[in-house]
């Protein structure tokens, strides 16, 4: 299968049928709507499920349901529906159950509006949910990407058996790019048979699985905690990914910036280019977990005077920003949030102010 | 009105009648449905209203509503409760409006178990719902704490127009102790008419009030943004709060700890001075704002070797303590999240093998 | 209190507070929604409480509690609405609780219209929930009626330990008419310690009242029918009433009808008889228990040649005109059905036509 | 394929599949879950579909939906969750959608028992739903009847675009019977092309087919009613289905009786017959519409003294058997309501005692 072009919504939706997740339950919200559209007509002709929740609260049980029983599953939402869905992904994560959110964020708090947002950052890396839990979080940044995360997003729900959240935006989710689909991410489900609740079906397995979230008695819980809090520590270990721009040259400062909002930092930093003005960039394409290292590394060169965060929220990732330059760089935020994108012009603007 | 002895439960049920708030709506669950059965008799006595909700979805939107119309109005619940009323909170947040919020905080994620924890610090400091917002989130560490916390939350709540949350654990909840309702915390509702929906009575107000969370001009919702992030700003400068403990010493370590925690380091601090063992400690009353610099101040000091963020979660608020020592002493999580509260032995055996 | 100019929902909603009922739970629809504005604000001024509930269904077993509780309780609704109800009408009625439902009947099935009809006749006298139950039904023909009839109807409920309910129309809740509140209507809810579950207040009672519907001992069911039974047959000897018009006259036929309908009846009976033919009617108050025998006896006048059951239904009514005449004369439905509520002319005509 | 032996419940599941019905929505209740539990395994197999509901309620409106759109769709449950459908059911009816609904009825009102019972006639026949509307109400009396019904029930919807009842009751689901599922039986879904909202297929239809039942116009509501009213009397001409026993006797009396019911009668006239005591006996099959005339035809045989009603209600079908008999002979009702059914010397001493 050669490049396609294809809306964003779309692609993600038909990635996630190369990833071999047939089973869907969601409720239309709009950016997201368009993924639900697609599938409802795809995955009836691949023999998949599509179940329209009655609420965004009913999806996130149906999730952990089909997620318990062994079955890969996901479901795409924005904002206020991933809010209705913190309970569920809490129990999800305690439980130890694979499974795959897609947020494609739209301006916030409330209601807010329906145009591209980052402002969900905090909720997915620090957990919407109650509880010491964390999910797994990937930004893509093109159309290409999101296809790329949502193949890899299933298996490695799986390795660590916890949810795994796509953050994309309203723009990713809309535009149009060519996308392909590798054969490399394509996977198998992993065996599920040694803790999924699939119907003790003696030819699988002889144990009785019991898939649950409550522990009364507090060394038991404790117990889950510390296996949740290793998974998390591995995470940390194996799974940071971030992609470096720019960042052989004598940068004088560095932006962190991811998704969407990070192409419009790398044409502002072309663009300063040419006018002699050197900026690196770290994108993180994992923010939880985040390229703390990275981000210090990169921060500390001897050129660079400054650290930008650069979001379309009001300074969230910034936090995750100073704790990575630890004070040896000022980190400064710059962002906008409401669905106006900054402008290459705004961003050039903001760091010759800085110089 | 002396001291009398309340169960924690009771005494903040009580506190919100002294503080004038006269609409409670709940939805049952351990370990907080005693502030529901103790409200249940009282309010009727005091001319309040108490109204069960069918689900705490339902719960976080009467909220709303009662706040809109310019109502003083309180709910509690725990952990899990508290994800779902996550999306109407964003809403709250938007659209500015003032309302308390209890979260006797049980053991987590999931269903998790009954017994005390703090493992909701993220959700309640980082945002369990979506898009840009904060809670301002008071952290009592005694009834006595918490009956004032809850007396102060709402002028607090209607100085800034926000929700302010109460973190507490089920310690706090079910432990009784004498308690006082100061009179200097008692407080008149704020003067509402200029942005409450309260029925345009036009001997109040000539204008027309609109309480909403939707802007779908960016423009207009970054404006609405803008706005949040002052006040969050505002609060940072005017209302973090923190209690200093034993640094007049020369302490080798800091301590920061918050809440029943903090009682047992307390006690740890006491019997490690009497071996000779001098520790610091830095109790956050506020957890939202958070006190980066009293803790920067207080890890700097000459004789201070190292900082331990000591909680019932498994490593959360130390993000925010890491924030706070930028790298310059190292920092370093102690905790255990259960429902059994790490004794003082275990934290002075922890520290003495941090020497 | 002389007479005023009341439409008739907002009557009804005052009628059911002279009658002493400080309990309303509702939810709005198209046409009764004006009892639920008029008592959003009357019930707080008296010191009773309005609840919206968050759908029907729900209503319906707000209902169930504070009747179980022996408080007097009511609500009104309309046909969908109704239909919502269905299963906790019988649930109250097997755990004979008393409480009052208004049905502001609107064109059906399904959504219909909202114009005034007849159409759940049976789903008000044969049971619209499962089981054998029956609820003691009364129809108003005027707002005055209506009044008096919601008056009534809670020691009536009372007396029987079970629902009544109002058929009213859309017209009787529509129209403006003088009305007074007999004073000798009112009552004092009847004495319920010794079966309410009203909270084991020692100074009331000493044993443990137990509200339920549950008996899973088909013995003890059996017997609970057969207790319901007895009840139904009293209703039969003790509460039917009707109204009979023109029955001196040597009719030729006679008319059953009901409600709004048998205004039309009586202006059409007046006109036919300047015209020098005379027709009876019965129009019964009670539709369950049905005057069987009043029909049966109007009906076998010597003159009467014809029954006519005359409904804004579509053959209902006319079953149980059937059991009365028990084929002594031939019976004949006339109606219409929708919101066009046939006019005097059309019964003129129809009547003609059948001499 | 040959006689099987079934159980009633699973009979029934695997008969609506006979008869090319692959959509099953139901949500469990005792004593039909066992319908639930055989098809969740079944459906997958014949490349069907079984979606749990959230609750009855839901599983009305899911009905609605599929039916709606074409296909052949089917519930099973019992008395409370027929109630909490009533409303669906009524705009079913409305929007002259087909659909199967089978209530294994248990012992009523309220959550009464989960034994046999035959409370449901009123609701079944009556409407349980508001609006002018009507059931075709199908009774079985053995299990092989029971899956007979089935098949036969997806045509007759079709044919008049009507909802279908099965009444069964608890002993019918429950029991185990060898079965056979009659070939000619089988049926294909009729052409719906010219009216389900089936997706606009420019192939099938180049019409906008809209499946409503809100009618604002009064006038288009009464048409709506009396199409409605057309199909239920050409139901009364062409569906009327009964069985009569021993009336080629000179029976001194005549029982109507239906359902397991029906069946301890026909013992009870055995025996009878052997004492020399001749019963009649008509079985509706349908009981609506209900076989008025051969009932009346059957009663008024001169050897006839009296007719019975002999069911397992307090006194529900005796309303359609005294319309039939039309007071040409004395009718009385005898039964027993909670799950103890009446066996056959019960029966047979009040036969004796009516002689």
């Amino acid at each position: 299968m050669g490049k396609v072009l294809m809306k964003g919504n779309e692609a993600i939706g038909e990635a996630a049928i190369m990833a071999g997740c047939l089973n869907y339950f969601a409720y239309p919200i709009t950016p997201q709507s368009e993924v639900a559209e697609y599938l409802v007509k795809r995955m009836p002709e691949v023999g998949g499920v599509f179940l329209q929740g009655e609420s965004e609260v009913a999806v996130g049980y149906m999730i952990y349901g089909a997620s318990g029983c062994g079955e890969r599953v996901f479901t795409t939402s924005s904002s206020p529906g991933i809010s209705l869905m913190s309970e569920a992904i809490s129990y999800i994560a305690a439980a130890q159950c694979p499974a795959v959110f897609v947020n494609i964020v739209r301006g916030g708090p409330g209601l807010g509006g329906i145009l591209p947002s980052q402002a969900d950052y905090f909720q997915a890396t620090k957990g919407g949910g109650h509880g010491d839990y964390r999910l797994l979080v990937l930004a893509p940044a093109s159309v290409q990407e999101a296809v790329e995360m949502v193949m890899m997003a299933f298996p490695l729900a799986e390795k660590y058996r916890n949810p795994v959240m796509i953050m994309g935006d309203g723009l990713i989710g809309q535009m149009m790019e060519p996308v392909e689909f590798p054969e490399h991410l394509k996977s198998e489900a992993s065996n599920k048979d040694d803790w999924a609740s699939n119907g003790m079906d003696t030819r699988k397995s002889d144990t009785r699985n019991l898939v649950k979230s409550l522990f009364l008695d507090p060394e038991a819980l404790n117990q889950n905690n510390l296996t949740l809090k290793a998974k998390y520590d591995r995470m940390k270990e194996e799974e940071v990914r971030y992609e470096a721009y720019n960042v052989d040259s004598d940068y004088q400062m560095l932006i962190v910036s991811y998704g969407t909002m990070s192409r419009v930092c790398r044409t502002a930093i072309d663009q300063l280019k040419e006018e002699g003005i050197e900026i690196g960039m770290i994108r993180p394409q994992t923010l939880f977990p985040f390229p703390l290292e990275a981000i210090r590394e990169a921060a500390v060169k001897e050129s660079c005077k400054r650290v930008f965060s650069i979001e379309m929220s009001m300074g969230q990732m910034v936090e995750d920003v100073e704790r990575s330059v630890l004070g040896k760089r000022p980190v400064e935020w710059f962002g906008k949030c409401g669905g106006d994108i900054p402008t290459p012009e705004e961003i050039i603007n903001f760091i010759k102010s800085r110089v």
